[in-house]
C-alpha cells in the first residue's frame, strides 16, 4: 500500500509539471460540500490512503502533506507512515494554515490549482485573498481526479425513493414553498442547493448514495415558475418522477448543471458556505450569496410528526441496545472471545431486527482501553482487540429508522472499576447533566451553554478538544447545523424543535477514553415575568454505566437526575423487553 | 423644564427646516466615542433633558424620539413625560432600530443629517447603507450644537497631570513603541486615536475632563517620526509639556486636529469602532481601519505595578466601606434620618480620607427597595427615600485611586429579612461563585462563562438584562474593553492580567433589586497535559450580608467560597481598621 501511494503522489506530480502549476490540494469534500462521501469522491482518500473523515492533502513537486485535526492525529500518523506524506496537526500552535504554508514555501508568482467544485465560495475566496496578497494565484479549473484515479468508481446510481410523508410530516410542495419566502427575504426569486441533505428533506426524498447518509447525489434549483433536480436519471423511476412533477420539480441529468446555472434567468440565492464556487461562478451576478442557508434552519427545527417518530426510534434503538449490551456482557463474562469489530457487528444485528430500520447512522465506534482515547477511532482488521473485564469500552454508535435518527455512546465497565475509571467518569457525567437540565431564555447559543458542560473538567486541568453537541437530522444525516454547541462561537439559537446531542469526553491517551452521550431537544420550558425560557428533553433511552459512578463528588441533584433518567429508561423499554432483558435492565437501572 | 425641552426641540426643528432636512439624531457620545461625556458633550441630555448615560434623541419636523436600554426604561418614562419626545424602548420586539424607524416614517428622498464627528466609522457607514438602500440619503457634517444650545458650556480646561510611573509601571515611550508594532502589523506606519482612556494610558497622563473619568479631552496621533496630542494647549504647563517633548509628543491645539489629518503623510492605522466617520473621512485612503484598536488589548492587560497598586487600593476601599457600613447601619438602627443621597455621601467621605484617592469611578448608585430594581438608579433630591431596615438597599459604587481603580455593589439589610430576600440574593450569589470559581482553559472568552453566573436563576424563570461583567481601569474608566462576560459574542479572551467585574443580579420591579459584584483578576491556574488553564482571582475586600444567605440551598463548596472568601476579607482588613471596627467585621465575616 505504501508504494501504491507514493506512485499515485508521483501522478499527481506529474499532473502539476504538465500544468505549470506548484501545488494542488484534495479536501474532504465533494462538490456539494458534504462531509461524508460517496466513493467517486473519496479522491483524498484514495491519493493519500488516510482514511479520516476530515483532512487535506496538498502535493507540490517536493512536498506532500495531510492537515488534520486532533481527533485523527494518531491514526494519521499511523496510516502515513512510510508514504512520504507529511502530518500537519491542524490546531496546534507550531502549525501553519495551509494557505500560511502555501505562502511560506513556494516560489513569488507560482500558481496554485484547485477544482473549484470541491471549495465553497467562502473558503475559495479567502484562499485567493490570502495568496494573491503574497504574490501567489489561484487558478479554480484544475479537475485532474480522472487521471490520477483509473479505476475510479463511477457516480453512485443507487435509486432514489420517497420519504412517506407519514414520517417526514410535511409534504415538499410546502417545503418548497417556505425555502422561497426565505430566499424572497435576501432578495432572490429562486434559490440553488448544493447540500445533499438539504435537497433530501425539501423534496422528501433519499437514497444510498453515501454510506449511513441516506442522501441522493443531486442539485436542486427552486423557483416559482418550475424547479429542477439534477441527479442521474437511472436513479429516478416514474414513480419518483410523477411524484416530483406533481409538485413543480423536472428531472436533469447531473452533469448538466453548470449550463444550466450558467444560462438560468432571475436572482438565484445560494449558501455561500455549502455552495461550490464552481458554481456560483457559473450564476455570476445573478447569484445571491448568502451567509446562512435558506433550508438549514427550517430543516433544524423538526415537526411534530419527525418528532413522535424519533421518540419512536429511541424506544427501537434503546430496545435494540439493551439486547445487545446484554449479550455483549455475556459474552465477555463467559470469556468467550469478543473484539471491537465483534461489538460493532451486534449492535448493528439487533438493530437490524427493528421495525423501518434503514442503516447504521455513522461507523461504529467500539474503542477498548486506550484505543477509546482515539476520539473517532474505527476498528480495523489490524487494529482489533479483543474486550476483556479490566479496562473501558467506549461504544458510540447510531442508527437510521424510517422515523428517526438516533446517536449514543456510552463507556461500560464490564468488571471491577478503578478509582481513576470512576472519577473520570463522573467528572463526565456531571458535565453531560449540568448540560442536559439546564434552562435558558429564548435566544441563547451553543456556545454560552458549552461550559456547562465542560466546568467539572476544567477544574481539574482536564478538557475534551471536540465540541459538545451536534444538531442531528431526521432520516437524514447524523451531523447537521445550523446549531451547535461548543467553543467557538456559532449565531444560531438553540431552537424548540431541534435535536441536538449532549456528548462531553475525556481522552487519556494509551489509558482509556471516556464519552456519555445523549440526544437531547430543545422544548419550551416557561414564560415568565422575565421572559420565555426554554430547556431540554433527554430522547435517547439507555443507561449509563451504574459501577462507573462515584457518588462521593455529585450533589443530591445529579444522584437525583440519574436516577430519575433511568427510572424513565426503564418505564419506557420495558413493556417491549422479554422478561429476562427486562430483568437485566431492572439491575442496569436501579437508584444510585 | 418641560418647557424649555420643548423651546430646545423646536430650535432643532427650525434648523433642520433651514438646512432641508428630515431628521437629525444625538447619540449619548462626544467625538471620541466615550460612553460617559463632559459638560461641553452633554447635547442629548440638554436637547431632551433624560439624564441616563445611553440614549439617542431623533428629531423630525413632526417627532422627536428618543431610544434608551433597559437600564433607564423607568427613569427615561420619568423624564420625558410632558415634554413631547416619545420613549423607545431598545431590546424590546417591538421597537424598531433607529434606521427602521427612519425608513418606515421618512418620505423616499429625504435627508438625514448627523454631526459625523459623534457617529463612529462603523455606525456611520452601517447607517449609510441602510438609508442608502431604502432611498434616503446621509448628511455628515450637520453641527448645529452651538447654535441650538446658546449657553453651552466651553471644552474641559482642567490641567493634565503626569500619572507617575511608579504607578503605572511602564513609561509612555514603551507603550507608545508597542501601539506602533501593533499598527505596523496591520501595515500602518502611525496609529490615530480618539479615545480619552486609550490616550490616558499610552501617554501616563491624567485629568478631570469627565466627572468620574480622569481623562483629558485630546486626540492623539503617534508615529516613530514624531506624535502629536491635540488638546487645549492651556491644559498641558511647561512640566507635562517637556514630559511629552521627551517622549517625541508634541501639543497642538485640540481644533486643529482636521486639518492635521487631512495633510499628514503615511499609513494611519485607527480603531473603525472609536474613531469619528468625520476623523476618518479626512485621511482618506491614508486611513487604515481596524476591527482591534491597536491599544485596547495592552490597556487590558496589567502589569505588575499596577496590580501591586490595585491590590493596595483595594484595601484602602475596603477600609473605607467598613468604615462607612458601620456608619450606615449605625445610622438606620438607632433610627436616624438617612436617605439614599446620604448613604453616597457617606461612602465618599470615607473614600476620601484614604491616600492617593481622587475621586469617584462612578456616581454612586444608593437604591433602597423598590429603587434598588431601576439598574442605574441614581437619586435625585425627589426620588431620594429614606432608608429603613425592612428592605434590601442595593450600593453600588467604587473610586479612583493613583494606583487602582475600585467598583463594588452590595445588597443588605439593616433588619429582618423575608424568605423571598433570602432566596433571591443566594440565587444571585451562587451565580457570583460559579463565575468567580471558574477554571477555563486559556483562550476562553468571556460569553463562553456569562451562564455560569445565569444558570442559577434561569432554572427559576429569573434573569438580568445587562452583562455579567466589565473590564476596569487601571486608575481610568470604570468601564473598559476589550473583554467583557456578557450573553453577546465578545471575540477576546479573558487573558491573564485583565481585570473584569463579576457582577450578576436581579431586578424585581417594585419590590427590590439585588446585585453581588466583585473585581477579579484574570491569573494562570495551571497547566497539564490538556493545555494551560487559567482561573479569577478575587480583588474586591468587603464581606457580602450574611443575614442574605440561605444555606439550604447552596452546596458545600458554595458556602465554603464564602467562608473562605469572607476570612481573607477580615485577615486583610482587619491590621489596618480600629478595634471597633476590626470586632464589626470579625462579626460581618463569621462563617456561615
Amino acid at each position: 500500500m505504501k508504494k501504491e501511494i507514493i506512485a499515485r503522489i508521483e501522478a499527481v506530480r506529474a499532473e502539476l509539471k504538465k500544468a505549470g502549476v506548484a501545488a494542488t490540494m484534495f479536501p474532504q469534500t465533494d462538490p456539494h460540500q458534504s462531509e461524508y462521501l460517496s466513493r467517486h469522491f473519496q479522491v483524498r482518500r484514495y491519493l493519500s490512503g488516510f482514511t479520516g473523515s476530515a483532512g487535506t492533502l496538498v502535493v507540490t513537486s517536493g512536498d506532500a502533506l495531510l492537515w488534520t485535526d486532533s481527533r485523527y492525529f494518531i491514526q494519521a500518523a499511523d496510516q502515513l507512515e512510510g508514504t512520504g506524506i507529511k502530518l500537519m496537526k491542524e490546531g496546534l500552535p507550531a502549525t501553519p494554515g495551509i494557505a500560511d504554508w502555501l505562502i511560506g514555501n513556494l516560489v513569488r508568482g507560482s500558481v496554485v490549482a484547485i477544482d473549484g467544485w470541491t471549495s465553497s465560495v467562502t473558503e475559495t475566496e479567502s484562499l485567493r485573498r490570502k495568496l494573491e496578497e503574497n504574490g501567489l494565484s489561484l487558478k479554480v479549473d484544475f479537475d485532474i481526479t480522472d487521471t490520477v484515479w483509473p479505476d475510479r468508481p463511477a457516480l453512485p446510481g443507487d435509486p432514489i425513493f420517497i420519504h412517506d410523508i407519514k414520517y417526514a410530516g410535511r409534504d415538499a410542495a410546502d417545503k418548497i414553498g417556505d425555502i422561497l419566502q426565505n430566499a424572497s427575504a435576501e432578495g432572490g426569486d429562486a434559490v440553488f442547493i448544493s447540500a445533499l441533505d438539504e435537497i433530501a428533506w425539501a423534496l422528501n426524498i433519499r437514497s444510498r448514495d453515501v454510506s449511513c447518509n441516506p442522501v441522493a447525489t443531486a442539485f436542486l434549483y427552486l423557483s416559482a415558475k418550475g424547479s429542477t433536480l439534477f441527479t442521474l436519471e437511472s436513479k429516478v423511476d416514474d414513480k419518483v418522477r410523477d411524484y416530483l412533477a406533481e409538485r413543480g420539480v423536472t428531472v436533469a441529468p447531473y452533469s448538466s448543471v453548470a449550463d444550466f446555472l450558467t444560462n438560468v434567468d432571475g436572482h438565484v440565492v445560494y449558501d455561500a458556505a455549502r455552495t461550490s464556487g464552481a458554481a456560483a461562478a457559473c450564476l455570476g451576478d445573478r447569484g445571491i450569496a448568502c451567509r446562512r442557508s435558506p433550508v438549514a434552519m427550517l430543516k433544524g427545527i423538526k415537526n411534530e410528526v419527525q418528532i413522535a417518530g424519533t421518540r419512536e426510534a429511541m424506544i427501537k434503538d434503546g430496545c435494540a441496545l439493551v439486547g445487545a449490551f446484554h449479550e455483549i456482557e455475556r459474552l465477555v463474562n463467559a470469556g468467550e472471545r469478543l473484539t471491537e469489530t465483534g461489538v460493532a457487528e451486534i449492535l448493528t444485528r439487533y438493530r437490524s431486527q427493528q421495525p423501518l430500520y434503514f442503516d447504521e447512522s455513522f461507523e461504529t465506534i467500539a474503542g477498548y482501553g486506550a484505543h477509546g482515547a482515539i476520539v473517532h477511532y474505527s476498528a480495523t482488521p489490524e487494529s482489533d482487540v479483543e474486550i476483556y473485564a479490566n479496562n473501558l469500552l467506549l461504544v458510540d454508535s447510531g442508527a437510521q429508522y424510517l422515523d428517526g435518527t438516533t446517536d449514543i455512546t456510552r463507556t461500560v465497565s464490564m468488571g471491577n472499576t478503578t478509582d481513576e475509571q470512576r472519577r473520570d467518569f463522573t467528572l463526565v457525567m456531571k458535565g453531560h447533566i449540568a448540560l442536559a437540565s439546564a434552562v435558558f431564555p429564548d435566544g441563547t447559543r451553543g456556545d454560552q451553554l458549552d461550559a456547562l458542560a465542560r466546568q467539572f473538567l476544567w477544574k481539574e486541568g482536564l478538557s475534551y478538544l471536540h465540541g459538545t453537541g451536534h444538531g442531528v437530522g431526521h432520516f437524514l444525516n447524523v451531523h447537521e447545523g445550523p446549531q451547535s454547541i461548543r467553543l467557538n462561537h456559532v449565531p444560531t439559537p438553540l431552537t424548540p424543535g431541534m435535536i441536538t446531542s449532549d456528548e462531553p469526553g475525556l481522552y487519556r491517551e494509551n489509558v482509556h477514553g471516556i464519552r456519555c452521550e445523549n440526544l437531547v431537544l430543545t422544548v419550551r420550558a416557561f414564560t415568565t415575568e422575565f421572559g420565555t425560557f426554554n430547556r431540554f428533553e433527554t430522547l435517547t433511552l439507555f443507561p449509563f454505566d451504574l459501577k462507573l459512578f462515584d457518588t462521593s463528588i455529585m450533589t443530591a441533584d445529579e444522584i437525583e437526575w440519574v436516577n430519575s433518567y433511568h427510572a424513565m429508561v426503564r418505564e419506557t423499554l420495558t413493556p417491549r423487553l422479554t422478561p429476562e432483558l427486562a430483568e437485566w435492565l431492572a439491575e442496569k437501572t436501579m437508584a444510585l
